[in-house]
């Protein structure tokens, strides 16, 4: 049996960013930047005022309180340029340039606020509350690196280089197609051996989570020419596929059977539980496939383990992990000798965790899949965990 | 001068769970479950095999090896209700309910795989690959609380509810109006005393980071009447909004005079840096409103401490806070006496931080900010941190 650690290795060296796409600054969230960003401009462009007040000369305000006359009024962007010279003052709002011959911001807390004259009564040093061009950024500097994920300051630090635009990796259209003749939309009436498709939500759902856009395929009977006609359909205009089922060895396993003859796909056995049968590859269209088991507590563990690495690869991420921690199990359970296991668990406190789905253990436990906050993962050389080990948890709640 | 967490506290005070609104479970993920939602039917519904095998009866399995005649075909979905006689054995593959009669599952690797007759080489106990009805949910469970927030795993237990849409939450629109004379959108020549706007895509991005739709306006001019025509407009058709700039003690502060003659909104001081200059309210048609002030990191500080809360709030969230934790500061820094201090910092080891905007500690450093992944708050009785000091921060990263 293939590792945890290698299978993954596998699954993640069948993706690579995606080709870089323009966007407006509007569409660039979660969104991942293909190229250094620099700045041209010392960034703030001017001296600027960090105060609403009166831009004066030092010389001016050494003898207090004074009276001074104000010879020009500067709004945030005034486009004047008026020279400020002995026993004179501009009136000067937060950000508006420093006009020449001034050095000193005396904000209006300290003086009458008057329009014709201005007095006086207290000024800082000269340079105080000058901003000074440059001090942010100067030209050159790289504002926002290559592979930084955009959010709201790299979005508007994009903004303040006057970009309207980022160039980023595209995001990846994930296609994920849940199989199994028992599976009926949700909402249909069930008969005898019937069951809502949940897969095809909780896979959906997931790839959202991870940076992607879901195109939702489900459920597909267990016929072969069906599946083989749906995955011949989105080769080549997705940037992956996920089934979920199929994959084990019953007599009906539809898409190890869709894909038998593919060389590009194989089929093999990783040493965890759950998620044990696994496939991977590439479609005849170049097109990654990961095919996970069908049980929802495999395909869940599975897609975090193999396929969410991917995704987030083709974004243009360098750090593909989950955020992760120790805490203490808060109850024992066992796990299977030589693989393995992940653990769905939820938090009894803030370093405490027990198992999600404790009323049973199986991977069909959908239900209860729903409480689950993290995923313990624990080695294949452990066989048992006991009540009060540590243990590593990825925190994989929304 | 109103605290930090009295202020929040007025800011959360404006906000409460949106109306709900029925959703397909496509468009469920991030929104919040508004009822308690429980199975009418056991889960699974029916006894059914955990793997692909044969449904045996265990008095047939006791001497081994011993070949039973296969009398059915059970793939899952099946509808069929065979019976398993003395003698007799039903193929089954996994999910597929357990026929009556049969009390044990023999996995195929422990037979001949015979599809007229089988031959069973090794037995396990009786129940043992059976999924009993009921073990993750019985009837009147509650399945999904209300108040969860729908990712992966809860749209998935929805569906498994044989449910193709959930009530929720709906998503709050969020307006953000920048304002400001001197800003131009990113993308237009310069002159002298301009800059690009890049709060109102800061705001816009944070509202989506905080799970609401933004509409983003701006920049509108330090007109009092374009601004208020601006935000007649929203009043009664977002469920906030959030400006930025105009509200100092500045000669052109327009949000403070546009908003002046308003009874429900009011302007402030609040004792924290930056972002010390608020106001908030509602207008006439009960909108609420938070103006913050204009500088980019007074922005990013303020929609963080008194807007994201609001919002999560209003989409029906319990939690509103950030997780945090506890830092070491790498570096010394001075904080207002009196004041709160909200720090951008980024992370230079697991536990240690240094100040993200290091060049300069200005609240206009908003190329700096695309450094931040979190901010340090320094409480008010603190007006210095050296080196080596635990500092709390929030994990504001996207």
């Amino acid at each position: 049996m293939r590792s945890l650690t290698e299978h993954r290795g596998a699954a993640l060296a069948l993706a690579s960013p995606l080709p870089v796409v323009e966007v407006l600054l509007d569409d660039a969230d979660g969104l991942v930047v293909a190229d250094d960003l620099r700045t041209d401009e010392p960034l703030p462009r001017w001296d600027n005022s960090a105060m609403d007040g009166y831009a004066v000369r030092q010389a001016d305000v050494v003898d207090l309180p004074t009276t001074l006359r104000v010879v020009a009024d500067l709004p945030a962007g005034s486009a004047d340029e008026p020279v400020v010279g002995p026993g004179t003052a501009a009136r000067i709002m937060t950000g508006a340039p420093v006009p020449a011959g001034a050095d000193t911001i005396v904000p209006v807390e300290l003086t009458d606020a008057g329009t014709g004259t201005v007095l006086v009564r207290e000024a800082p040093a000269a340079g105080v509350h000058v901003r000074r061009a440059g001090e942010d950024a100067v030209p050159g500097d790289v504002v926002v690196a290559a592979g930084t994920l955009l959010g709201p300051a790299a979005i508007a630090a994009v903004a303040s280089l006057g970009r309207a635009t980022v160039r980023v990796h595209r995001r990846p259209r994930v296609a994920v197609v849940s199989t199994g003749d028992e599976l009926v939309p949700p909402g249909t009436p069930l008969r005898r051996g019937q069951l809502p498709d949940s897969n095809s939500w909780l896979l959906a759902s997931a790839v959202r989570d991870a940076g992607g856009t879901p195109v939702r395929i489900g459920p597909v009977p267990d016929d072969v020419d069906a599946l083989r006609s749906v995955l011949a359909d989105l080769d080549g205009t997705v940037d992956a596929i996920v089934t979920s089922g199929g994959v084990s060895v019953g007599a009906y396993d539809v898409v190890k059977a869709a894909l038998a003859d593919d060389p590009g796909v194989e089929f093999l056995a990783v040493a965890v539980q759950p998620g044990k049968p696994q496939g991977l590859g590439r479609l005849p269209g170049g097109t990654p496939i990961y095919t996970l088991p069908g049980n929802p507590v495999s395909s869940f563990a599975s897609f975090e383990m193999f396929v969410r690495p991917a995704i987030l690869r083709m974004r243009g991420l360098a750090d593909v992990e989950r955020p992760s921690m120790s805490a203490v199990a808060d109850e024992g359970w066992t796990t299977p000798p030589g693989r393995a296991q992940l653990m769905p668990v939820r938090w009894v406190g803030p370093d405490r965790v027990v198992r999600a789905t404790a009323r049973g253990s199986g991977s069909h436990l959908v239900a209860r899949l729903a409480l689950a906050e993290g995923l313990a993962v624990i080695p294949a050389e452990i066989d048992q965990v006991a009540a009060g080990d540590r243990v590593t948890v990825l925190k994989v709640s929304p």
